[in-house]
């Protein structure tokens, strides 16, 4: 930035009570939120406490130089500030009138409480005389000088502020009294003395080395020192850990700096005709057309938030002898905002004796359920349109509405915490296994399941019981993506249990709780939340509200949205939630159960009659299996997936059976059920593989054992063949999953058709069955051209594509690696729920090339980011044609396709 | 292609003696290499049988129509045969005076002995009469039409030959003589009678039905048809099982066909004066200016190659009686065709009755040392440019002049087969343990190292050995790769061995033989054998040839050739070797040993304490690996790659030590040793991946213990240091493995950055340390403009990046699916060996996307690829600064990036 950059903008009237307004709302990566905001109501005229802002720019100079001024800022503030001083008629730390600011941060993007305030500045030891002289409220006067003192020591120059707490507390403690309320001006006065030399005591001298004069820290006095110093403080302040952890929470860019406000304060606690509040133009909570808020009479800003009196609603405010003026003029103000800003908006106000100011206004924040009935009541007012409506609803915050929720009302205390891995909460007892969960739920009681981590052997149990708890595992882990898939709670990779699972107990490290079976918890998969006992839960309202918003972002979403499920109670789910299809059914979860064995079988034997007895009772059960899905998706496409995972996954661990085998031979077992055991490990052992996720697997499964995808094949067709002869319309589609080279499409695709025909041929019916691939390899993708040639479609595996182009494995990496890349500015965000650059330029180049081969390629994505808003936003540019997305998420994929075509 | 396009092409003269040749040596891809070449030397007047060629592209089209003939073809070949019986003055199949006609395969690429051939066709019993006539001798006739039956039988028919083997023994034994030259013109007469006896038996009627007359199946008398079948039988010869082997084996396309070569037969066998023989223009095997050749007066082609009777040396010919003159012409022959061709030839000719006719050249195959000896020596003829020279030279024929090899006069029987993993012999006793390959090395025995497969522990044992033989593992497993890189003979996944190292005893399927400890065997890593009892080996020689070819190749290579290597010896060799730095140097090599101790107690400890021991011992041993490594390249640049395995590879494996807690709790060990024992198996678990290729390795070590980076890089930087103030020009560069995103790059870097500074400050040094990365993941490639921003060079490794490209672990796949891969046709050859087009595609988009980050960026490639004649082709197109490969294939890829230049 250069030197003749303009770094300070004024806002406010001036001394002939022109607006001297240089900023505006629209200037908010300049201004900051606030500042912009502020300026924004001066410019139309609101009654807003003159002053000035600093560039977020500025901000940023300042921290890339390493905490030194940019040249020429202090002598833009200075001039602002003493023009300020000119347009209010006072000067700051003046002995007769003097002029007291605050000194507030405000970003580009809003982070609440994370960096710092300082108010009351200006006052000293001369100042306070004419504070005292103008308000003759020497109470008051001491009043704001001691919370000065103590505001600034702490936040400017990083005094422990319990010092101070201590302080007051002693002084009421002497005085007998109960609140600071009860202290009188001389009481105050003292401690300001004393504040002031706790400072000197334990001020930093090395590191604020001017505050020392004559070998004695002192205070500052100076209002100018007093300015600097604070301005500096919140410019570090933006650096300070709990912001950079905000933004890293929150996707904010690291580079936007904060601005810095200095205002002219007003006070609400002049006295009875002096009041201070916090409003929304309309209930945040339900989005009720009303005034919603609080105020305090004779109060300042902080105490309506400290909650320590209680405050009146706001609709009361005009009510109030002395302010009934103010209280109506507010009103319009509230109009006025709505109008203007065409949005709810959340505001600050103060009124001095009589006279109203308006200290901060934003677009408020507000429930799901408020965002929704805003968004449509404002459209049906005519003061937004259609589009703007469903650009006011945060598609994540729908997940709100299809879950069961901790009731807001209920207390309780956290027990442990851990990766909210799939929303909704859930209450029951403890139980260690699947099938203590079932049994559980046959016997009509509720069970969360407690695990390390899940595998595919405890679906049963993870689907009978009502949560889902590991100590273990990412937000992409097992159970993670099984319990979203199902829409069930659950909270992952909780550290602090111990849980042994045979003994049937859990450790809750960091508390002296050990759960057992039965002990009753409940737990919050929105939050991440484990609570030891019952918590009250609300249950979700789908309320006309979200049918009207999903209506309206149907009509312009471009991105269709498919769900993946894999039984036809999910398919029925999604259709409900308005899935225009199945764009991911796995049947490798159509393997578990029973049929785990007849897998296992296929897999142990070699020899052709075993094989094929193993494959004919496969084939019955998964025709059985398509034709439930088809049937409740009929008239739907229905994308299934052939079998994908290392087929080690339906075998029994060797690792266990070695153990096993080393405590048969040590206790002497019959050599028969040794070599039994031994010759099952060595079978097991001929699967394992260093890198399964590399390895057998995906379309390579069906070249090496081309009978499974013919199996397979038939049981759609005929599934298929079935539904047509009932007079239905089913929309089977084949996908080949792992794809490397068209090759192996081809081949794959030539044994299915073949099928197809022959089933054709014995059914006498006329099936279209598209082929296509999923692309998930990055070789995929840059031979999309080539590969496209054999596919009528693609489906983007992104899970897989973000493993192999990063070379992670999600499951060792996501968990342990990804948060140490996130806190070291490595990773800005979790690229397994939201798609990465990198990765996404292989999609995109998938689908470019893809269209070269074959022009009529219809391509989707079928990874975890199908359902998440920011990914969908890309997938959107790309041109895909469709997502796919668990049940659950197809609402928010619907509403974040609506944003993503509105915002192209 | 249509029905007019040119099917046939003739050759030879007419019956004025004017030369109707319509073909030339330009024309393999119509006409095969044997067409082209016929046409080409009737084109220049020497004297070649008439004939002509049906074209490869006619072949195609019959077979993917399935075996029917395209629309003309069978008139115009009807039309050429009316053509050369007018040439000839003789038709097919004439009862007075027949022409006998050759029809032989010839595809655009050699593929000698893979395809059909059938001769003295157009013989039946009315041309018989006239061949007697004609050549006054019936027990020449009579063979003729013995051998055709029996051939076109065979061939054509598909009948089994030992029918017709054994009524020929039949006949000798009857006859009571041993060889068929005893038998008289009668004897045949009647075989001719018995032949078409047994194929009337035995002849597929359902497939050949016209051969039934009057429901007798009858030997073909018409001419026509012999010849048709003839012709579809060669045609359909080039699908055939070990042809299409053999293109999968050498890379040879599907899709080129073959010509068949029909072509008026001459015959060696009709007496004294005339003799048939084969001949190269030069020794092959030397590549001596000599003829070198051999011949048979009064016998044909197939005796000569048969080895029944003795051959006498091409010089002898113009010395015998009656062949004076086809000699001398021969010779002129041989010196016209080597200036014409400008390279060595091979040739068959026969001379009938005095008279020379050439039957076939095509430019010679010759060993390593002849190619490099006549490639030289041509030019110095002046024959042929420099430039010509170096495209004469196979690069990968090379590696017979750099290690032993079994001597070629060697007899011995094959015991087991397995892959050519590293070339080269080694003949020693067999062991099946590092320890015990290092107590017969250090006893002066040579062994061989047998093992299930290779893991780092074995590195001293492989060491120590003179080869390596494992029963797992691909080409590019632990062994293959160790070996490869230190020279080492490697034969890899040799099925039939079934190892038990604690019995120390290899049983060997498909033998009787049970290997013990110390039994001698012998194993060739080039061929991929194994053999029982030692070998004679031949030791290889370096000639000044290779020397003068190899300093032509860097006159006009652009790549740069660098080696691979990690301690001094093999830097040392490389640079004999003529690399010009070394382009990966693997850390990891260097913490085997006593060393292992050290990491496996930093690993398992969370101690400051111990972990600072850890690594101030590290750092010592590694600041002396470094101080040798620069020293022996002084001068030259070394890239030292920081740590990247996962760290559980430096760990005892986790299932066995769960083993030996099973044990001791079975057998009651104190309850002391046990719970060490299980704390040990605990962390060793904790390190535990899913997939340890996509986990925490590479560059993610250095972030999650940055005090590892901080070893290694001081460690480098200190022993540059000391060289450089012993007067020595050390040129360290330090390389960051597994980078997926800039953010890593920029972070390790920074910390490097710092530590170099660091000790430039203690040392008074300047250092000039670039630091670059591995581009080995696909995110690296597609986001390389960023990732170069922070580099000074990129090294793609593309051996990681194949797998992740592919999704291959090659751990896995390599040896299970490559194989079935390439059998299936997925894949065209091994990705692992040579580089993939989809691969390559990626490494392009790095070094174009690198170069808009960074216009300065050196970019090179350090993975097995780089040894490789074709990969270095495509290296060479991409415009990549150099190539690194294991010290031994470092003049295999000076050759190659020479010939890549050229060919560019």
């Amino acid at each position: 930035m250069e030197s003749d950059t303009k770094r300070v903008f004024a806002f406010g009237h001036d001394e002939h009570g022109n607006n001297v307004t240089e900023g505006s709302a629209a200037m908010k990566a300049v201004l900051g939120g606030k500042g912009a905001n502020l300026a924004e109501m001066a410019k139309i005229g609101l009654p807003v406490p003159p002053g000035f802002t600093i560039s977020c720019q500025t901000c940023m100079e300042y921290a890339n130089a390493g905490n030194v001024w940019p040249k020429g800022a202090l002598e833009s503030i200075q001039e602002y500030r003493l023009d300020l001083e000119r347009r209010m008629g006072k000067r700051i730390g003046d002995a007769k009138d003097p002029l007291l600011v605050s000194v507030r941060s405000g970003a580009p993007i809003s982070m609440p409480g994370m960096m710092d305030t300082v108010l009351n500045l200006g006052l000293n030891d001369q100042s306070i005389k004419g504070l005292i002289e103008q308000t003759g409220n020497p109470r008051f006067a001491w009043d704001s000088y001691r919370r000065f003192i103590q505001m600034f020591s702490n936040v400017v120059m990083g005094l422990d502020g319990d010092l101070f707490e201590k302080a007051l507390s002693k002084a009421r403690e002497v005085k007998g009294v109960k609140t600071d309320a009860e202290l009188e001006a001389e009481d105050l006065e003292a401690l300001v003395s004393e504040f002031k030399q706790i400072f000197s005591q334990n001020v930093n001298t090395d590191k604020y080395q001017s505050v020392v004069q004559n070998g004695v820290a002192v205070f500052p006095q100076d209002p100018s020192v007093q300015l600097k110093f604070a301005i500096e403080a919140v410019f570090g302040s933006w650096n300070n850990p709990r912001a950079i952890l905000y933004r890293q929470k929150n996707k904010i860019p690291e580079d936007l700096g904060t601005a810095v406000n200095v205002q002219s304060m007003v006070f609400g606690n002049k006295g009875n005709t002096s009041a201070t509040g916090v409003a929304f133009t309309r209930n945040p909570a339900n989005g009720a057309k009303e005034f919603y808020g609080d105020y305090l009479v004779n109060a300042q800003g902080e105490d309506v938030v400290a909650g320590i009196r209680n405050t009146s609603p706001i609709s009361e405010l005009k009510r109030v002898p002395g302010l009934e003026e103010a209280g109506k003029q507010l009103e319009e103000v509230f109009i006025t905002l709505e109008n203007h800003y065409r949005d709810m908006c959340d505001i600050e106000f103060t009124i001095e004796q009589g006279k109203l100011f308006m200290l901060q206004t934003r677009v408020g924040k507000r429930t799901a359920a408020a965002a929704l009935r805003i968004a449509i009541e404002m459209e049906k007012e005519g003061l937004i349109s259609k589009e703007e409506a469903l650009l006011r609803v945060d598609p994540s915050q729908l997940d709100q509405l299809l879950h069961p929720q901790f009731d807001k009302n209920a207390e309780y205390d956290i027990l442990a915490r851990g990766l909210n891995a799939s929303p909704g909460a859930a209450v029951g007892g403890v139980v260690f296994s699947a099938a203590d969960a079932v049994a559980w739920k046959n016997a009509g009681k509720p069970c969360v399941l407690v695990r390390w981590e899940t595998n595919p052997d405890d679906l049963a149990g993870m689907i009978a019981a009502e949560g889902i708890l590991t100590s273990h595992g990412g937000k992409t882990s097992h159970a993670a993506v099984i319990a979203r898939g199902m829409g069930a709670p659950c909270v992952c990779g909780v550290d602090a249990l111990r849980i042994d699972a045979e003994k049937k107990e859990v450790v809750v490290l960091g508390s002296d709780v050990v759960l057992h079976e039965g002990d009753m918890i409940s737990i919050d998969g929105t939050e991440g939340i484990v609570v030891l006992g019952a918590v009250d839960l609300a249950q979700p309202e789908i309320t006309g509200d979200l049918e009207t918003i999903l209506t309206w972002a149907d009509e312009v979403r471009k991105l269709g949205v498919r769900a993946n499920a894999d039984n036809p109670a999910d398919a029925q789910l999604s259709r409900e939630f308005g899935a225009e299809g199945i764009g991911l059914c796995r049947t490798e979860h159509m393997f578990l159960g029973d049929r785990k064995q007849i897998i296992q079988s296929f897999i142990l034997h070699d020899d052709e009659k075993s094989r094929s007895e193993a494959v004919a009772k496969l084939l019955e059960a998964q025709t059985g299996d398509f034709y439930g899905m088809f049937k409740a998706m009929d008239n739907l496409p229905v994308i299934v997936r052939l079998l994908d995972p290392p087929l080690h996954e339906f075998l029994d661990n060797g690792r266990a059976l070695e153990v096993e085998v080393t405590r048969m031979e040590c206790t002497g077992a019959p050599e028969k059920d040794l070599a039994k055991k031994r010759s099952l490990m060595e079978k097991v052992d001929s699967f394992a593989e260093q890198n399964p996720m590399l390895g057998l697997r995906g379309c390579r499964l069906g070249i090496k054992y081309p009978i499974l995808n013919e199996m397979q094949v038939r049981a759609i067709a005929t599934a298929a063949a079935r539904l047509k002869k009932e007079g239905l319309n089913p929309k089977p589609e084949i996908m080949i999953p792992l794809v490397s080279t068209v090759a192996e499409l081809k081949k794959v695709r030539a044994t299915a058709e073949d099928v197809i025909a022959q089933i054709e041929a014995e059914q006498s019916v006329t099936l279209e069955i598209p082929i296509g691939t999923m692309i998930e390899l990055p070789r995929a993708a840059v031979t999309a051209d080539e590969i496209a040639t054999e596919a009528d479609f693609f489906s983007f595996g992104t899970n897989d594509l973000t493993q192999t182009t990063f070379g992670f494995s999600r499951d060792d990496v996501e968990a342990e690696f990804v948060p140490l890349y996130l806190s070291e500015h490595i990773l800005p965000y979790n690229p397994f729920a939201t798609i990465d650059p990198g990765v996404a330029k292989l999609v995109k180049m998938g689908v470019e090339l893809g269209h070269q081969g074959n022009a009529e390629l219809q391509c989707g994505v079928c990874g975890e980011h199908g359902g998440d808003p920011d990914s969908i936003k890309t997938f959107n540019q790309i041109g895909l044609d469709y997502v796919s997305c668990s049940p659950y998420r197809v609402p928010i994929a619907r509403l974040s396709a609506a944003q993503a075509a509105l915002k192209a």
